[in-house]
């Protein structure tokens, strides 16, 4: 073991001293989005509108386009009588103006004549000849019309920034004519795998006995799409310290066509993930190597968090990197409560969408220890959650899950039949 | 009114008769996927494990190998001896056969030697010399170790049919080397606007007035993203029967290059939404239209259902026809409670992810028809729900929105104070 490795595996912080204290600086350009490629893209500031919308007045019922005043008292009894004195075509500019006593056919969307306050619907009307309406109901001055301005004003704030954008904002922005906007790039998370008994992911056939494919990549790479990011798989690394530190050189440094590291080009990366071998030495050699990457470095070495203690968060010149336990099931479990939150920060994300989840009665017992999160998967069945127990090396127990439910770090347990939450994978 | 459309808009159907009853049998084809792209996509038929994994026993700590019956009674007071006879090499075929009394030295995540049952933690053990280990606490077969199928058995189902897959579910796919599956291919959804006031969302500057934008299109493409499918605009039809029915029939029969229809060539989409004009007339000549196309024809002509009242859905040939109300917010409303769960249907999904939710107070009175299902969108403070009410044709409601929640079709409307359920936005 290492000395800097040594010293600092001290440093275990609790998941919400993580959560609130490591919270790095870095955001990633802005970039110019077409609305088309928008959905789930986090605005760089407030979109505003730059016209009123819907931009006229418009009928939102199919009828008779009035002045209110020419109707009052009007009712089944006792009808008022209107001129019918035009059509308002769909699509339009109005071609007639209205004039008191006078009625203007008009259907749901068509603008309203100048002049005109309402929409009487056709069902409080009837006509005697096609020249005349009679009114069976007053109207009120607004009733059956949006406002020219009603969905938005000139100017009016109609997509935030740090909210990722939803299938109603891109029609809000649609309807504005904001065919491009200016958001935060996707952040790129470089993805460091480590160990000497991986081989990558698509290597085909059964493996000689001690190989294992590299499974948590690709499920990485799967949350940091979830979380907003482009994942960039930066390939397997043997458990060897030279070079683990020229691989996340390069990366936090920017490097040349050849991988040679050159000073002054833009990083590789906008957020740092290493995978790290699974035993206490290769854990060792990834601290070493990160440590050795700059200042201000590891800010701390551990979690109080079950499964996921091995755990190492760093700062780079500005890049946050993540150093995750060598068990793939560890590696998710992390990565979902404190990758997925630093990507979606650095990509400009300050209001997350929210998460499901469900209320369910736990089966059994949990103990935990005081001072340390547990994240315990388990399987729902209908109000009923079973934990699923077993080593964190097994992915089954993820696979198995409807979801997972956490222990509070200040609690000893959970008692079976305790009403709990659990976030549902979806 | 044309004669066909005025005798079908009197089938109207609940939400929930919608749901049981309209539901179409068509899937889209199989297609083999490559697991990198294959997040949120469903597969065809059961992904079986074609070898055991891990594949090899495998230390899940750090320590030593043993056999535990070499480690029977050893306690702090009088430990046993064993000697230790070699080192597992992580990534590598064991060279060390376990023999009696014998420990080999392992990292978490190395194959266990021939004859070893067990792994004892580091801890449990001292080094008095180079070439002995005292054990202080004896081993338990299997202890500190997983087997070689305890993650999955040869043949054991690690992807079920019908299940969007989640990330965990590509990292035990990688980790038994299946590279790609066969997966339904995704929905080609086919969305037609119609109405002569709409003019293309990307249309620049202030528009004249009577025209809008068609905002309907771009917020419905990134629904159909979310339920898996893949939108395909065909453009915006002006309220003419004849232009429509030549649109949507080249779209259901298949159409040449030239956009002229061919019996026999594949179809345009499997599953079509006519996002239909605003006015009654409009949607009369949408419902003649589609009844033209072929048979089975017009399901329902309206759902008891506020907003979203005149929708239209018909199976042309096995293909799902949704007619869309002209509104946008009420196109909205009905295409994620109808439209999104068709799409996922057609695309095989039979278990759709869940959906975020939470509970709140209800800030005032929604009264409701019996017999019909509101969707109020609301926002939240807190736990306090605030219902958002104006013309269905205002988007702001929906921006504005964090959620919905439903009155159902069995209440007269929901009393102020209630604990409801509110569907959130992601």
């Amino acid at each position: 073991m290492s000395a800097p490795g040594q010293r600092e595996f001290f440093t275990v912080k609790t998941v919400s001293e993580a959560l609130t204290g490591f919270r790095p600086e870095l955001r990633t350009p802005v970039e110019t989005i077409a609305l088309a490629h928008a959905l789930g893209r986090v605005p760089a500031e407030p979109i505003t509108a730059p016209h009123a919308l819907p931009g006229f007045a418009r009928a939102t019922v199919d009828g008779f386009a009035v002045r209110a005043a020419d109707t009052y008292g009007a009712s089944e009894g006792l009808p008022s009588y209107l001129d019918l004195i035009g059509e308002a075509r769909m699509g339009q500019a109005p071609e007639t103006e209205m004039r008191p006593g006078g009625a203007v056919a008009i259907a749901t969307g068509a603008p309203l004549p100048p002049g005109a306050d309402s929409v009487l619907k056709v069902e409080y009307t009837q006509s005697p000849t096609p020249e005349l309406i009679e009114v069976l109901r007053p109207a009120t001055p607004g009733e059956g019309m949006v406002r020219a301005d009603e969905d938005a004003a000139p100017g009016a704030e109609i997509a935030r920034p740090g909210r990722p954008l939803r299938a109603q904002d891109l029609g809000m922005l649609a309807a504005a004519g904001i065919a491009e906007l200016p958001a935060y790039a996707r952040p790129r998370v470089a993805i460091v795998s480590t160990g000497d008994e991986l081989v990558p992911a698509d290597a085909p056939g059964e493996l000689p006995v001690g190989q294992v494919r590299d499974s948590s990549a690709p499920a990485l790479a799967a949350l940091v799409h979830e979380a907003g990011g482009q994942p960039d798989f930066a390939g397997i690394v043997p458990d060897d310290r030279e070079a683990l530190t020229a691989t996340l050189r390069a990366l936090v440094k920017g490097s040349d066509p050849f991988g040679r590291v050159v000073e002054g080009l833009s990083r590789g990366c906008d957020v740092l993930v290493v995978s790290a071998g699974s035993s206490v030495g290769a854990r060792d050699e990834t601290a070493a190597a990160i440590a050795s990457l700059g200042e201000p470095g590891i800010w701390c070495h551990g979690l109080s968090l079950k499964p996921g203690k091995p755990t190492l968060l760093a700062d780079v010149g500005g890049i946050p990197v993540i150093g995750l336990p060598g068990n793939p099931r560890s590696a998710l479990v992390v990565f979902r409560l404190i990758g997925m939150p630093i990507v979606r920060m650095v990509g400009g994300c300050t209001e997350p969408p929210p998460e499901p989840s469900a209320r369910a009665r736990l089966t059994r017992d949990l103990p935990s220890a005081a001072g340390r999160l547990d994240v315990v998967q388990v399987r729902l069945a209908g109000e009923v959650a079973e934990p699923l127990f077993g080593s964190s090396s097994l992915l089954s127990i993820l696979t198995a899950a409807d979801g997972y439910l956490l222990v509070p770090e200040a609690a000893t347990g959970l008692a079976a039949g305790s009403d709990v939450e659990v976030m549902l994978y979806r």
